[in-house]
C-alpha cells in the first residue's frame, strides 16, 4: 500500500509549459526589470473588472440581510439568479431557457468537469479539436473517460471534418467545441456549427444514443467585429453550454459561472439529474453566493474588450510585418502563429534569448504552431514587435 | 450505451432524508404559518455574518486593484493570505504552520473530498465514527474507496474503541474525526484524542504504513465553556486539517476553507502534491480570491457563539424536563437524544404531528436516536418546548 494516490501526486507536481514558462519569466523579470520581459505566456485578463461589477458587489454587501447574500443557496444556484440570467441568455440570442435549464457553477472548469462526469459511463470517448486547452485531457480522464483528438486545420482553424467523421464511433459520448478558441483565437462560424451539428445527428441516429456537444464558452464575449458566435443550441439540440464570468467580467479568481441544460436535449430530467450528482461528488456545493448575486445584477451588461481588438489587430499586424503566417485575430485574446522550425519547442526557446516568452503549440495538440496570449499591457506588445523581427530575421 | 452516468442521476436525483424534511416543512408553513412550524432540520447558521467580515470585504473591493482581489491565485491560494492564517492558528493553538502547510479550498466538503482524493489507492477503507455527516459516504465512494462506520458510543458520543480496534485493518488509509460532532454535539476530549493517536500510531507500526486522521473542522469555534477542542495536529503526526468559515463566520454560501498539512506527516511533499493533483482533477481552480482576502483580514477574530450557547442549552433543558435522555450541548448546533421509540423514522414522523421537523439518528448510522438543529431562533426553540412534552406525553 502506497502513501497517497500516484496519479493525484503526479498531476499535483507535474509543471504545465505554461507554468514553467510563466515562471521562468517571474525569474528574469527579478534580472533584467519587469519592462524587459515580454510575457506571452498567461492567459490572465488584464482588462480590470468592470465599475458596475464592483459597485454591484458593494451595494449587495451594504443593502441585503446577509444571510440572503452569504448562506447557503440550492444546489443549482439561487432560483431567482438563474431565471435572471435565462432571461439575459433569451433576450441576446432569442433562445427560451427558463432558470430550470441552468446549474451554476463555480466557473467554466467546474462546468465543464460538472458536465463529462454526468455523462461519462466507462469506455466512454469525448473528443476534442486541435488546437485546444490542455486541462481537457486531465478533466476527461479524471473521470474514467479517455480523450480523442480531431487533428487541426491549421489554415483557418475552423473543423478538420474529414478528419472529425473518421474518429467518431459508438463510444463516442460528446464534442467539446470552444469558440472564440483557446489557443487558436478563431470563432467556429455558422457553416462549421451547422455541419458539425449534422454530422452528429446522423452518427447519433446510426449509433442509437445521442452524441453530445459540450460547448466550453468562457471567451463568448470576445469576439471581434464581423464574427458572431453562434449559440449552439439552437443547431444542435443535445447541446450543453458551459460558460463563465473569469473573461467577459475579469472575475477568474471568484469562480462563477453555469452550464445551460436546454429543454431539447433527449432526456432533460436524465441530464440535469446527472449534472446535480456530479456537482455533488464534485463537492461543489453551490457556486459562490455573492457572486451569483453580483452576476444577475449585472446580466446583460457589455465586456469592454477594446483593449482586447486593440492589442490583437496590433500583434497580428506585427507578426505579419515581420513575416509570421497567421490566422487574423477574430476572439478570445489568443493568436496562434506558425513557428518557423518545425520543432516548436525549439523555436519557442529561441524566442527566450529575446526575452519573448511565447508558448509551444505542442501543448495544445498542435505542434509546429504557438500562441502568444495578447491580454498585456498594449504598450508592451508595441515594444515586443522588433523583437519579433529580430527573431524572424533568423530563420531567413 | 446509456446516455448518462447512471449513478451520476441517483445520486443527483435521490432526496437526502433532510432536504425531503425540509421541503415538507416549506410546504406547511405555506398551510399553517411559518410561525407554527418547528423546523429543526437544516444545519444553516442562522447567527448574521460579523459586521467586521462584511466590512473588511467592502473595504477590500473599495481600496484594492480589482485584478488584485478578483484574478486567478495560485492553485493553493495567495500566499501571503496562506502565511497570515497559519500565523493566525500559530497564536491560537501553539502550532508551527507556515503558509506552505495550507491550502485554501471552496469550504471544508472541497477540503475534506481533495484530502480523500490526494490519499485514496484502490481498495483502500476509510473509518468514520457513528453518529456521522452522511455526505462522508458518498465523498468518500467517489474516490473510488470504502467507508467504514464505528458504531456509535451513545453514552457520551465519545470513539468506541472496542469497536474501533476490531475495524482497523491493512487496508486503513484515514479515519476521519468529525469534533465538535454533527450530529452529536459532542466535543471529542483531548484523551479522546490521545487514545485514538496511541491506537493509530501502533497500527500503523504493524502495517508498515501511517494511517491518517482526517479532522473535519467546521465547528471548530463552536465550542461551548468548558470543552476545549484539541488541535489533533498536535497530537498525531499524520493528520490532516480541513476547515471552513462556513459557521464560524457564518458564510456557508460563499465556499471558503482550508486544508492544513503538517510539516510532520511522513513525507510533507508527497502529500502536498497529492492534494495539489486532487484539487485539480475536482476543478477547484483556487478558492474564491475575494472571500480568500476577506478571511485573512479577519483572521483571529472572535465568533459569537453566544445565540448557540443559549439555543442549546434552553432546549437541552427542555428536552430533559420533557423526559428525553440526551448528551448536554457540547458544540456545534446539534443535540442527538435518544427517540422514545426503537423506530426513529417512525418517531420522527410522529413529531410531524405536532409540526416538529426533527431528523432520523438512522441518517446518520446511529438509529434509535434524533437529530435536532438549534441554529434557528430563540423565541421558536422556546415556543416548541411544551409540544416536545406533549409528544412525549404520548409514549407514558
Amino acid at each position: 500500500m502506497g502513501m497517497v494516490s500516484e496519479k493525484m501526486y503526479e498531476l499535483g507536481t507535474k509543471k504545465s509549459t505554461i507554468r514553467t514558462i510563466f515562471e521562468f519569466g517571474r525569474k528574469r523579470a527579478a534580472e533584467v526589470g519587469e519592462e524587459n520581459i515580454f510575457d506571452f505566456s498567461l492567459g490572465n485578463p488584464n482588462v480590470p473588472t468592470p465599475e458596475f461589477v464592483k459597485q454591484a458587489a458593494i451595494d449587495i454587501l451594504r443593502e441585503m440581510e446577509p444571510s440572503a447574500v452569504h448562506g447557503y443557496t440550492v444546489a443549482p444556484g439561487n432560483p431567482e439568479v438563474r431565471e435572471t440570467l435565462a432571461g439575459s441568455i433569451n433576450a441576446r440570442f432569442g433562445t427560451k431557457f427558463a432558470g430550470k435549464n441552468l446549474f451554476l457553477t463555480a466557473g467554466a472548469a467546474a462546468a465543464i468537469t460538472i458536465s463529462f462526469k454526468a455523462l461519462a459511463e466507462p469506455g466512454d470517448e469525448f473528443i476534442a479539436f486541435a488546437p485546444f486547452f490542455p486541462e481537457y485531457r486531465c478533466f476527461v480522464e479524471s473521470v474514467g473517460a479517455s480523450l480523442v483528438v480531431v487533428p487541426a486545420q491549421p489554415e483557418d482553424f475552423q473543423i478538420n471534418f474529414t478528419a472529425f467523421e473518421g474518429l467518431v464511433h459508438a463510444k463516442t459520448k460528446a464534442v467539446i467545441v470552444n469558440s472564440p478558441n483557446n489557443p487558436s483565437g478563431a470563432v467556429y462560424s455558422e457553416q462549421t456549427i451547422r455541419r458539425l451539428a449534422d454530422i452528429l445527428r446522423k452518427k447519433s441516429k446510426e449509433y442509437g444514443h445521442p452524441i453530445f456537444i459540450i460547448s466550453d464558452e468562457p471567451y463568448r464575449e470576445i469576439a471581434y467585429e464581423g464574427y458572431e458566435v453562434p449559440y449552439v443550441t439552437k443547431y444542435y439540440e443535445n447541446t450543453l453550454v458551459c460558460y463563465s464570468y473569469s473573461k467577459s467580467f475579469s472575475l477568474p479568481g471568484e469562480r462563477i459561472g453555469y452550464i445551460v441544460v436546454p429543454d431539447e436535449v433527449e432526456d432533460f430530467g436524465r441530464i440535469y439529474g446527472a449534472v446535480a450528482g456530479a456537482a455533488r461528488v464534485l463537492t461543489h456545493v453551490n457556486a459562490p453566493s455573492l457572486w451569483q448575486l453580483v452576476v444577475a445584477r449585472c446580466a446583460g451588461k457589455p465586456s469592454d474588450i477594446s483593449t482586447y481588438a486593440r492589442n490583437g489587430q496590433m500583434l497580428y499586424q506585427g507578426l505579419i510585418d515581420a513575416g509570421f503566417d497567421c490566422v487574423k485575430p477574430q476572439g478570445a485574446f489568443y493568436l496562434f502563429p506558425k513557428a518557423l522550425e518545425e520543432d516548436d519547442y525549439a523555436f519557442c526557446e529561441r524566442a527566450k534569448k529575446y526575452d519573448l516568452l511565447l508558448v509551444p503549440g505542442a501543448d495544445f495538440g498542435c505542434p509546429g504552431y504557438f500562441r502568444v496570449a495578447y491580454c498585456i499591457k498594449t504598450e508592451t506588445i508595441e515594444r515586443s514587435l522588433p523583437l519579433f523581427k529580430q527573431l524572424a530575421a533568423e530563420y531567413r
